[in-house]
C-alpha cells in the first residue's frame, strides 16, 4: 500500500500488517447500535470516546454499506435542534445459512437482527449424487432463496455453507466428507460458478462447529462466552466456543473428539484407526447395543428419525435391553464429556444431535458424572442442557456466523452497486 | 457515566457496556510501534486510517503514561520539515513476574520490549511457612527487585504472581494450593498490605497457565497462535493458548487435564477422586515404576532435581527397569496428548516441567503417537518440542502476561505522579 501524505512524504507499508483501526471502529460503532439501540452521532461520540468528525465519517461509511440508516429525528431530549437518530439497517439485508447433509439440503435466511426471514429444506439423497450434481441442487435452492428474500426487499450480504467432514474454513475447502462423498471441494469457486455474480461469495465450515455458533447465540445475551456442544449421529464432535468465538485450531481440525482414543483399544473405526470414541458413543454403538442385526432399527436404509423414534418408544415402554444400551452409551458420553470439561471448563455443555433426541437418558447421566468429578464443589458448576434445535442447528449457525463476522468487520459488506436494470 | 454534550443534550450510558474505542485505539497504536518500529504521527495516521488529530491525541496519552517517547527526528524522508519519530518507551518501565513454589520464591523483571532487566530466586521451604510468612518473604523479594530496577531508572508498571493450584485469576484469589499450603488467599489485598503504595497491584494466575504464556512468546513472532503446553511434576496440567491468548474457561479451571479420568479406573488420586491421569503420568507414577520404596529416588525429602538426575543417569546407563518405566510413562503421556490434540488441534505442543527434563524419552513417543493417529496425513502435522525453560517458565510468563495486557489496554498503566521527594 502506498499512502501519500503530501509531496514531501511517501510512506510504504505492508497492507497486510498495518493496524486495522478503521475497520475495528466501524465494527464497534455497529455493535454499539446493535446492543444499545438507536442513537445520535453525538451520543455515539460521547459513548465511544471517538472525535465527532470520526463518528460522522464512520457512520457515512456504514450507511453507504447499507448496514445503518437514519431513523426518526430524536426529539426526546427537549428543546433545540434534534439529533438525527441512527439505527442498524436490520431488515433490509440478510445472511444465508446453507447446509448439505447426507439426505437433505437446507437454507435459512437471517436478517441483521437475527430474525428468520426465509427457510427451506429439500430432501435430497446427496450420497447418490456426484459433488457436481449436489452443488447444482444447492445452487438451485440458493437461487430460490435469494429470489424469495429479494421479493421481500431484502438483500443477501453473505452466505456460509455447513457440511459434515473435515473442512478447511480458511481455504474454503471441504477436504474430506465421506458422508456426502465430497473430497477437496473448493466451495467459493465451485458454487460461485453456478450462481449469479451479484450474490456474495460462499464461506464454508464444518456443520458441528457452526451448530455451536447457533447454540451460543441462544446464551450470548446472558453473557456466556465458554460453551461446549457435544453433537453426533454416526460421527461425534465436540465444538468449543471460548471467549465467545469458535475454536478451530491450527488446521481447522479442532473438535474431532469422536476420533480421540477414548474407545476400546483395538476396536476398528470406520476412519481407519482403532479405539476411536465414536465406536462406543456414536449412534451406531447405541443401535448395536439396542438390537441384533436384522432388527429394523439397525437397517441403515430405513429413515433415521423413524428408527430413533422406535428406540425411544422401546425405552419408554421399559424394554430392559434398550434401557441398558442407553445407560451404557450415556456412561461413555459422560466419561468423554467429563474429560472435555476438565480441559476446557465451559459454563454450559449443550448435548445436540442424537444426544439431544435421547436427552432424557443422556442429560442426567452426564450431569451426575460432572457433579461427582467436580474439581471444587464450591466453584460454579457446569450447566448441562439438551439442544432444542435438533438437527437444524448447522444452517442457523452458518447464517449467524456470517452476521457475527459483519459485526466484527463491516467492510466485509460491499456498498451496493447502483441498480441499472431490474 | 454521565456525558455532557452541551446544555441541550445529556446522555446517560452504562459505563461498563459502552464501546471502549479509545482504549482499543491506544492499544493498536502501541502495538503498531512495537511490531513495526519507530515512526512519525503522519505515518501512524496513514497506516491506521485514523484522523491525524486523533493520532496526536492518542500519542499524547501514551507519552503521558510513559509508554511512548519522542525519538530522534526522522530526516530520512528527504527535504522539508522532518516528522518527529515516536517509539515504544521500552527500557524505562518493566513488569515483575513473581513465582511462589513449594521450595523457592522467584522474581523476574522484563522491560516493555521483553528484555530481562533483573532476576532472582531465593530458596524457601514454603510448605513449612504459613501463608502470611510466605507473603512476608515474597514482599521482601519484591521490594529488593523494585529497588534494583529503580536503581537502573526503571519503573515497575505491573506485577503478576504465579502459584501452583487452583487460582481464580479474575477474583485475584489463590483458591486451593495444597503444594504451598495456601487456601483462599486474596493476593492483591494480602500482598498490597505488605508493599509500598507506589507499587502497582499484583495479579495472580496458575503457574502452568502462565508458563504457557512464556512458551507462546517464543513462537509468537512466527505467527503461532494455537499452542498446548503439557507440564508437570507431581501434578500435571495442559495449558492452552488459542488465538494467541490463554484459555481459562468459565471458572478459571481450564487445563486440569491431570485430574481428567484418563488413568486406571478406581486408582486413588491425592485429590480425593479416583482414576485421575496424574496417577499414571505424573512424576510420582514414573518414580514408582523406576524403583521400590526405600530407593533414594523415591525419598520425598531428597532434592528433586538430584533425584531426577539420578533417574536420568540410570536410563542413560541402560538400566532396563528405568527404561521400561520411562517407556510406560511416555506411552501414558502420548495417550493423553493425542486426545488433547484431537480436541484442540494446536500447531505446537510443548513438553515442559519434568516431561522436558526426560524429553529424550518423552518427545519421540509423543511424536510417534500423533503421527499414527493423524486425522489427515496430508494436513499440517503438529510440532512437538521440549521446553528449554525448565521450571522457570512461570515467572517469565507472569511478566509477559502483564506486558501483553498493557499492549492490549495501555490505560492499565497510570501516568506517573510528579516526583516530589527522592
Amino acid at each position: 500500500m502506498k499512502v501519500s501524505g503530501g509531496p514531501k512524504t511517501t510512506v510504504t507499508v505492508d497492507a497486510s500488517k498495518i493496524a486495522t483501526v478503521r475497520r475495528n471502529n466501524l465494527g464497534l460503532v455497529l455493535r454499539l447500535l446493535r446492543d444499545h439501540g438507536a442513537r445520535s452521532r453525538a451520543q455515539i461520540a460521547a459513548e465511544s470516546g471517538l472525535p465527532k468528525a470520526t463518528v460522522t465519517s464512520l457512520i457515512g461509511e456504514l450507511v453507504e454499506r447499507g448496514l445503518v440508516r437514519e431513523g426518526a429525528a430524536d426529539r426526546s431530549k427537549g428543546v433545540g435542534r434534534p439529533g438525527q437518530s441512527l439505527e442498524v439497517a436490520g431488515s433490509a439485508i440478510c445472511a444465508l445459512g446453507l447446509e448439505v447433509n447426507a439426505d437433505y439440503i437446507g437454507v435459512v435466511a437471517l436478517d441483521l437482527r437475527g430474525t428468520e426471514v426465509f427457510t427451506t429444506r429439500v430432501a435430497v439423497d446427496v450420497r447418490e449424487l456426484s459433488a457436481d450434481a449436489a452443488l447444482d441442487a444447492l445452487a438451485r435452492v440458493i437461487r430460490e432463496a435469494a429470489a424469495a428474500v429479494a421479493a421481500q426487499g431484502v438483500q443477501v450480504i453473505g452466505m456460509c455453507l455447513a457440511t459434515p467432514g473435515v473442512v478447511d474454513a480458511e481455504a474454503g475447502t471441504v477436504v474430506f466428507a465421506p458422508n456426502i462423498g465430497w473430497q477437496d471441494v473448493h466451495v467459493p469457486r465451485r458454487l460461485g460458478e453456478r450462481l449469479p455474480a451479484a450474490l456474495p461469495a460462499v464461506q464454508v465450515d464444518n456443520d458441528a462447529r457452526l451448530a455451536a455458533v447457533a447454540e451460543h447465540a441462544r446464551y450470548a445475551a446472558r453473557g456466556v462466552s465458554e460453551l461446549l456442544l457435544l453433537t453426533g449421529e454416526a460421527g461425534v464432535a465436540g465444538s468449543v466456543i471460548t471467549r465467545g468465538r469458535l475454536l478451530r485450531g491450527n488446521a481447522s481440525l479442532a473438535g474431532e473428539i469422536g476420533h480421540a482414543a477414548l474407545g476400546i483399544p483395538g476396536r476398528q473405526c470406520r476412519c481407519g484407526r482403532t479405539g476411536c470414541w465414536e465406536t462406543v458413543v456414536g449412534l451406531g454403538a447405541l443401535l448395536e447395543r439396542v438390537a441384533d442385526e436384522g432388527d429394523p432399527v439397525r437397517d441403515a436404509a430405513g429413515d433415521l428419525e423413524e428408527r430413533m423414534s422406535d428406540v425411544l418408544a422401546r425405552a419408554r415402554a421399559g424394554d430392559p435391553r434398550t434401557l441398558a444400551a442407553l445407560e451404557e452409551t450415556a456412561a461413555s458420553a459422560a466419561h468423554g464429556v467429563s474429560i472435555l470439561a476438565d480441559i476446557l471448563n465451559p459454563e454450559i455443555i449443550v448435548l445436540g444431535g442424537y444426544f439431544a433426541f435421547f436427552g432424557d437418558y443422556f442429560v442426567p447421566v452426564v450431569k451426575q458424572r460432572l457433579d461427582e468429578r467436580a474439581m471444587l464443589p464450591t466453584f460454579p458448576g457446569i450447566e448441562v442442557v439438551r439442544s432444542p434445535m435438533g438437527f437444524s442447528a448447522a444452517a442457523l449457525g452458518a447464517a449467524r456466523f456470517v452476521l457475527d463476522s459483519v459485526f466484527q468487520d463491516p467492510t466485509l459488506v460491499d456498498a451496493p452497486e447502483p441498480v441499472t436494470t431490474a
